[in-house]
């Protein structure tokens, strides 16, 4: 990455409560102890790769270049490889397991240019624990590599095709009237964020300023979509584009997860009316 | 600022699930890559621009002069403006909105000495979302100004006398009886910090090592007025001057705020017995 | 320790709502700018010193070798002292209250070397509150250690003979039948890491691969002892070696401290079948 110390970006699911994520600082410090350290979240919930995998997308072009560590590993002790990925734009190394979690960062980074197993790295800290693989290979896979080191020194070189996905459900549209799109993940705002942009949105019939019936399970809801949440009264529910330009559903001052029961995975039809 | 670039101190309530404070600091990263960056915490209850206030007020004096960023944020998207602040104590800069948040920790560094709208400001992350600021003006203007980067060249002057300004509901003292006073907030182990210092509580009567009625609504309390959690007994209620200085109610090895119903804004009577 | 400022890792049980952490952070940050701050968690269970202990003798082994600072401080205000302590392994530094919480580290690193009382150290913030000494002690402390001070100008030697101690409860052994152990502390996972280690179980005639029955209060479970999560199906039990080299109770996607009601302190009873 150059002859300066890269930082390092840090998303788990490890939480707070326990010293996980600090344990991680603390092997990166003792490795590459001129790197600065960014936590972007540890407060992944537990497992949720796909929660995971579209929090890392979203918050990567805001980070600077440099080596993006991520652990989400519900496989953590099977044959499941961990992995360094290099983009093809941006200059950005990848860090964490082959599990998907990784991959919707890379589809908006060109994809994988250059991909290593660093499932039995050299730097990894021996002997290698069954069940705290971000301790034991990704962190120092991570500093290392943040110091300069060469992938081909971290890990052996795989065919980047070879790469576990991450299934994008695409939004089903009905042209000019209606749209069917997933829930990428809930916020701890309660703001269901879907995996639906703007032009899709356009093309089935929702313009802003008018309302849209939201349709979860058997029931419908009548939303706003609005610019932004004071826009409409308190406790209404709006559809709004979130500030990482993906559509979402909101309840101003309230939570629109726990007002339409919506989590990770969902479908919810919007209808223009 | 000077020569060196400034640390940043941090305060917010994007709590810790989702990846928004991280996302500050990347951006700061981006910019001012040198920059110490101070996690004061993002743990302040969402909106609640009062506590957000008091706790910024009372952090403040124990962190390195600098850049000092705060958003607790309600009304973002509105016409609310975002501002900078430079005190005229202290050398400090105050980045955050235009909502009462700053004015506590301005009034304890003797006012605002220069102001700056920074809503539209040239370093900005265009395009500037609805509901974001945090990210796309609060981040970038800090940063810079830690880079050195002076308040004309960073936003509009604007008159240091138009800034909201947050109330404070003065302590109502009967003298050498009682005094009436407000729950600024209560912290998580359920302490009831009061917007009410020692020299007000001795004009009310009230003395360390006596006992205290407290009323709330309408039942009534007995507390001990004490140095130290340790000098009552378990589960007993106790007044005593927290460690900034401020009275506050707690419960040895429990929570006051349960035990009374206390929140923020809440008012007790303090009666001396 | 040497020329360079000495890197300081932080453990407390300050939680991350309220700006505790944060504060030691800024004090630290103004005395010692150069230091980096490796928070190794601050979601200890309030006051809960056994917790905190443990983990802090886990997490040492992976960090640099520096100044760490633990704060779980029930007694913040009585005459509990505040120490540092020169461990006679690794070239560390451990600061915080004498009441056990450091001792299980300090165990694991040879012992005391040398120990200071800084109760009263000319480096505390005037004037020391009675119930925030994270602020007005230990971190001021631990920064001017960092800086470079010696113990002699930071505090008054004690003798290391004096510190309190945290008793271990010895694992009881049935060689080759069964062995009763004392869960350390439950993690945020709901696993029950044990106060035993491998060679313990297998004297007791544990075997990998083998079940096990656990037996809590008067009821019996029946867990496989096995290498990793992924061993056993969904809601199972299992009895695993930990990535710190303890064994500990699991459910594979579930929480064994809910499912047999286990916290700190409790003892089980493993038995091979």
């Amino acid at each position: 990455l150059g002859p300066v110390t890269a930082p390092i970006t840090l998303l788990t699911d490890y939480g707070y409560e326990d010293e996980f994520a600090g344990v991680l600082r603390a092997v990166i410090a003792g490795i590459a102890p001129a790197a600065a350290v960014i936590d972007l979240t540890h407060g992944i919930a537990r497992h949720d790769v796909i929660a995971g995998a579209a929090v890392l997308a979203r918050a990567l072009p805001y980070t600077p270049p440099g080596v993006h560590l991520a652990v989400v590993d519900p496989g953590v002790g099977t044959e499941r490889r961990g992995i360094t990925v290099r983009t093809f734009e941006g200059d950005r190394l990848l860090v964490g397991p082959d599990n998907g979690l990784l991959w919707p960062a890379l589809e908006r980074l060109g994809g994988p240019a250059e991909v290593a197993d660093v499932s039995r790295s050299p730097v990894c800290l021996e002997p290698v624990s069954a069940t705290f693989h971000g301790r034991d290979v990704f962190a120092p896979v991570a500093a290392w590599l943040a110091e300069g080191r060469s992938m081909a020194e971290i890990g052996e070189p795989i065919d980047p095709d070879r790469l576990v996905r991450l299934g994008r459900r695409e939004p089903r549209i009905e042209p000019g009237r209606a749209v069917a799109a997933t829930v990428a993940y809930a916020d701890r705002f309660g703001n269901a964020v879907l995996d639906l942009g703007e032009p899709e949105a356009a093309r089935a019939g929702l313009r802003v300023g008018r309302r849209v019936a939201v349709e979860v399970g058997g029931t419908s809801h009548v939303a706003t979509y609005t610019r932004t949440f004071a826009d409409v009264p308190g406790d209404s529910l709006l559809l709004y584009l979130d500030s990482y330009g993906s559509l979402a559903l909101a309840v101003n001052r309230g939570s629109a997860a726990a007002l339409l029961g919506l989590a990770g995975g969902d479908e919810v039809l919007l209808r223009a009316e």
